[in-house]
């Protein structure tokens, strides 16, 4: 039985050419980057390709960019990396109700300590209106931590706008940007956007799994969460995963943003005309959304029992977010959303690989589940 | 030409079984182990085999580990996590003057933050002497790190004796050991050894870069260094990198300590003989050092001229630790070696897949060298 990997936004498939990479790095080009001989220079000249190839497809520096073991490390590294390094100049951090759990759980733990930590609310389609950064951020603020497109709901928040009003009410706020479920899905231009650091995943985007890149622009002030060796300039020691970096660069060559969005646009508008014929699901992802995810609710039916309902017909989707392994979703809580659309809310999630038979199956196993599955009184 | 890699504390390369498992990982097994559904439990029970390896090759339980991105991360892990932690209780922590630079580097940021380091020092072998531990761990010691094998010598310490020590003196001070260099290469035994903490890394046993493996002893405390979604008990949350976990795991399995140890000593030995035969050659690592690692110092040649001569018949070796890119050793420094055999000083360190024909090519580049290579005045 073909199966139908839907899920894209929890993690993807490697991509042969990216797999292979690793592979050869793993097996031939071996050696440490940092090692001084012939064996560690081919290995560093294989990680300068990957540095070329991510630093060009956000626009920025080689020198700027660091790499992480993913996004929960690159965020935690940017968010106590900035209010340890800016804590004398205020106390304030402003982000959003509905960022990753690596960002909110981070933010907890700044509260714990002192800090004072603003979370705007999204509206019903999960935009934060950027005139709430206008009121929020003052001269206390040290960090503005913002999502380019959420994970659950692909809701895109205005980075461009939001980083203006940023820096006009505080030019020494650090503006810090999680990008990980818009990379190679929408052009980035941290730069432009008056972004201070940004940070992007290799396993969303046809990667592997335990590396993420770190951009840090020239000049900002972080206090790093790791010290060791002399790699990556100290910001971020450790022996680079050549491998896995390599690997990702492979990963970003393969982007075509615009081609794939267009492909993946016209899954997502026919899988939503073919649910809107269905009694009892509601589509909760807005139309501006990005078309990579759509978040529904089929009314009545428990998030898990639907979502191994779909798993036997090798149907992989998802309830909310996979690190949150099974937990009622704050996001769309934040959204507004009834608890009973909560309870039966699923994420499809698309990738370039999908194609109309992956609709398809969803959409008959959804409509078998709908027909046979227990309804919650 | 036939390649002669004998840097194999730097990094090894990973084997070709557990290369396979890493592609298998990427390419087909390549759900999200958080995820709910089949394709995120099938990733999942690769992992479980993986923390099954892992455990059992330490004796510990399976919740009592927990895998990062390398030694890096789990030293600092442990030295910040366990000096937050136990702040109220004391403010002293005691090390050794040759411990990776992972564990001096956050000692010494833990010194800015208001905390006492001891570092205490080996006698010329590199080895410290555990009575010294006798004098040095107090009622105000929070935390205790030694490593089990040094990086740069190979030189053993006694963390059994040590750990007797450490608990007799302050039964409520951690025990950490850094076990990198040890590991698949002599039998550790944290719970015997008292050792409350252990860290091991996948690519110098012939796994992949970008992954280690952290024991915590249950009931142990420590502040988490990285905040986020639900993976690892909140320890340490992220994505987890299943194809280097799994990966890992199968290099473990290929264990095979005492036949490797034998090959090793073998190589070591015969190594020696013959360095022995060449003029102005002196070994600098002990005779009870780990025979894996071999110090030596070729008398008015730099390290680095050394290194440059033997890449070009495809032999491998280090000056010091691939981590410091060529900075003068403070290992052999503490050794209290003078800085003129410290300043031409060569690592040569095994794997299993070395040969006799390695330390040949080795040895004849070297003798070419000594007659042809320009010397220190």
């Amino acid at each position: 039985m073909a199966e139908h990997y839907l899920d894209n936004s929890a993690t993807t498939v490697t991509s042969e050419k990216a797999a292979k990479m690793a592979l050869e790095m793993m097996t031939v080009e071996y050696g440490n980057p940092s090692s001084l001989h012939k064996k560690g220079l081919s290995a560093e000249l294989k990680l300068d390709k990957a540095y070329k190839a991510i630093a060009s497809s956000l626009s920025v520096e080689e020198d700027e960019l660091y790499f992480t073991s993913g996004s929960t490390e690159s965020n935690n590294t940017v968010i106590f990396g900035v209010t340890q390094a800016k804590k004398r100049s205020g106390k304030k951090i402003v982000t959003t109700a509905i960022e990753h759990s690596s960002v909110l759980e981070a933010c907890k733990k700044l509260e714990n300590d002192g800090f004072t930590v603003v979370y705007l609310y999204p509206d019903k389609d999960g935009v934060v209106p950027p005139s709430a950064f206008e009121e929020a951020v003052d001269s206390d603020t040290i960090l503005v931590s913002v999502m380019a497109v959420n994970n659950e709901i692909g809701s895109i928040e205005n980075i461009e706008r939001i980083g203006k009003i940023v820096k006009r009410k505080n030019p020494d706020a650090h503006f810090h940007c999680d990008a990980v479920q818009a990379y190679g899905k929408m052009v980035l231009k941290p730069k432009k956007w008056n972004v201070d650091s940004l940070c992007v995943s290799a396993h969303k985007v046809h990667g592997p799994k335990g590396v993420g890149a770190l951009y840090i622009k020239k000049g900002a002030r972080i206090t790093p969460l790791l010290y060791g060796g002399e790699q990556q300039r100290k910001v971020r020691p450790g022996t680079q995963c050549a491998p896995l970096i390599a690997s990702f660069g492979v990963a970003v060559e393969e982007f075509d943003i615009i081609a794939n969005r267009e492909h993946v646009l016209a899954l997502n508008t026919y899988l939503k005309d073919e649910l809107k014929k269905i009694d009892g699901v509601t589509i909760n992802s807005s139309d501006n959304a990005l078309p990579y995810v759509l978040n529904i609710s089929a009314e009545g039916i428990k998030s898990e029992t639907m979502l191994h309902h779909l798993e036997q017909s090798d149907v992989y989707v998802s309830s909310s977010s996979a690190c949150a392994k099974g937990k009622k979703s704050y996001v769309l809580k934040a959204l507004g959303l009834s608890d009973k659309l909560i309870d039966s809310s699923l994420r499809i999630s698309f990738s370039k690989y999908n194609d109309k038979a992956d609709v398809d199956a969803f959409l008959e196993s959804l409509k078998r589940g709908i027909d046979t599955l227990a309804k919650i009184k």
